[in-house]
């Protein structure tokens, strides 16, 4: 018989770290923060001002500023000078000390990082750095830029696909990129597991003069999908009206070229 | 018979586009400039600072600033106030307007780019741009971060990797992680291609205070290789005195992790 007094329903709450790239004000992380409460004990560590395409950026050869927040009710949170890669470092190696979070979640970000987004986004960023710590870690990122975008139809999933990755895991040095259609009269299908799209940015670039008579550019891309007839990837399935997952890892050698420049080696 | 005026030899010089991270400046991309125009017609568009750590940063949000300078002989070159993936974005599509590089090259960079610092590496970012839009690309590292770091004993090998590049190609969306072992007494035993190690920093944060009281925190790694005894990763090779040559891809999709996780759908 067991006699040792039980809090194992307070003890085996999930510890959730929650981070972002628009920044810890915006309303995506609100809402992930709410989702994530419903479920674990959450520790928010997340920039301090927007970071939207900063990649896997972080900083070195500058320190990082750390204060903590009072934004949200009963969680333990930080806003940080940094990048998303260095936040998750910062919660991993510095806020947490020795408690490994149990999962990482990112986002929710106010715009797509679905196909080759995924590389400039901070807020993948953040789930891969996690992936590299050997924690259990998801981006969610919903096709809709607007500050004021409605998160209302994606929270039932968010929690959903938490819940999952929970419960049944994630492969080691895995992170998942979930990305939302936006909210339109259809209701959402379901979640399809795929591939990232092979896709590109085609980029412009308007020149303009400042009040000082001197030259700036501003960049601005179309999206160029090269599989745009494939139903195997994230972009066929968000075109479809379906949540798209694509577990990424962060091993970026091309095993199929290796052995077409094998004869390089002398 | 032809007897149309042959400038053939003229107008089969490559273009070759360098960049780097570490700023035009620097050490590195001087001596790439100097190899890089024994061989083709060279274009310069290089970072105005130092951009090591940025990843895949992309500046949006903020306008560009793009200036000619005159460090090099005859070429054409300018500094910009963005990334190295910025530096390949304009220097494609609007530098060169309509002209497609033959070859990028990003380096040499003052320190190692191997294994998982290829994530954070804006010289690897730069080229990994480059094959994103279907360019080849070569990033060059040496593992030796000092300022006037040694670059004699990698520049018979830049060039030769060059000329290799450029005869027998890179496969297509994919782009080289070279990196060289610092000068030592050891000659350098050649080329080893490779797959990226399973590696992480671990990093630590030192809490200061600055002069006004207020805390800050620099962040400072020691590295750890997962796969210290695998003579296949490019971190054997280096330990070796090899030349580690990784070919590499932005496709990050897990598609081992497909499967596992595909009863997500629902």
């Amino acid at each position: 018989m067991n006699l040792t007094p039980s809090n194992s329903s307070e003890s085996k709450r999930p510890l959730i770290l929650v981070t972002n790239d628009d920044g810890i004000t915006s309303l995506g992380i609100r809402t992930l923060v709410e989702i994530a409460q419903t479920i674990g004990e959450v520790v928010v560590v997340a920039p301090n001002s927007p970071q939207s395409g900063m990649g896997h950026a972080i900083t070195i050869g500058q320190p990082l500023r750390l204060y903590s927040t009072e934004l949200f009710t009963e969680v333990d949170e930080y806003e940080c000078s940094g990048t998303p890669a260095d936040c998750v470092k910062l919660a991993k190696h510095y806020v947490l000390k020795d408690r490994s979070p149990d999962l990482v979640v990112s986002g929710i970000n106010h715009g797509s990082n679905s196909s080759i987004s995924i590389l400039y986004s901070g807020t993948m960023s953040a789930a891969i750095e996690a992936a590299i710590e050997g924690i259990p870690a998801i981006g969610f990122s919903l096709c809709d830029y607007r500050e004021d975008a409605s998160f209302e139809h994606v929270k039932e999933y968010v929690r959903s696909i938490i819940l999952m990755a929970l419960e049944k895991g994630i492969p080691k040095g895995v992170a998942l990129n979930v990305n939302f259609p936006k909210l339109s009269e259809e209701p959402l299908k379901g979640i399809k597991i795929c591939r990232q799209a092979n896709a590109k940015w085609q980029e412009k670039f308007d020149y303009r003069k400042d009040p000082y008579g001197r030259g700036y550019l501003w960049m601005a891309g179309d999206f160029v999908n090269f599989d745009h007839d494939k139903e195997d990837t994230d972009e066929w399935a968000l075109s479809q009206n379906y949540i798209s997952v694509v577990p990424c890892k962060y091993d970026l050698t091309s095993y199929e070229a290796l052995e077409s420049i094998s004869s390089w080696s002398k």
